[in-house]
């Protein structure tokens, strides 16, 4: 199955596409928390060159607490990741996991309506995207 | 399935907790990448109380690249999320993600072995823990 909702962003610059996902996401009611610069990260640590790919941490605290509450252990699925990245061609693709993915392996009927709402804003950020 | 390997502390606060998984994640090639105060975060956005949980984003960066090199999107699922928590009785709980219980929607033989060779370094990360 598909594991995640993209789009190809055609006149958009990387960090014009950082600032619309973080804008989209607040509107859904997500913070960005975390920032993992990965091209940064893999030249720094290990010496290897790659593309512009960086990994936003977004989590919305309201779902996040109901979840929290239900299933204890739901935070190694947290935050949500939303992959910003520039190709080869320059052209920009922007991904948000599909949380009904990532947590297949969750055998909890209480947060399966949390992962559905959740999943339906992290596509409706991705599909506002320009 | 189980979706996590985790390991009550008997003699250690938080704090400690914190930098001993640290210390054990970096013999096994890891570094934390972020950290979310979940405690704070509830607390600042929705003015929720919650007990101490923070979520650690540990990565290994040779692996990271591996993975990324060969299913483009794995950063959805990126870093590995180590949560430590502070029960109602005081212990304290470290819990690390399965990586193969994550990525069960990904459908890519390629990024198999390593996911598997990422559990079982994480499974010896909670099992040393003290």
């Amino acid at each position: 199955m598909s594991y995640y909702f993209s789009k190809i962003l055609k006149n958009r610059n990387f960090d014009e596409a950082i600032g619309q996902v973080t804008v989209e996401l607040k509107k859904e009611g997500f913070g960005v928390l975390t920032e993992i610069d990965v091209k940064e990260t893999l030249k720094k640590k290990i010496d290897v060159d790659f593309k512009k790919y960086k990994i936003l941490g977004a989590c919305n605290p309201h779902f996040a607490h109901k979840v929290l509450t239900k299933e204890d252990k739901i935070g190694v699925f947290l935050p949500c990741n939303v992959v910003v990245e520039e190709h080869e061609n320059d052209e920009i693709e922007v991904s948000a996991v599909d949380p009904i993915a990532s947590m297949l392996a969750v055998e909890n009927k209480g947060i399966e309506e949390f992962a559905k709402e959740i999943q339906q804003k992290l596509k409706r950020v991705i599909e506002s995207l320009e």
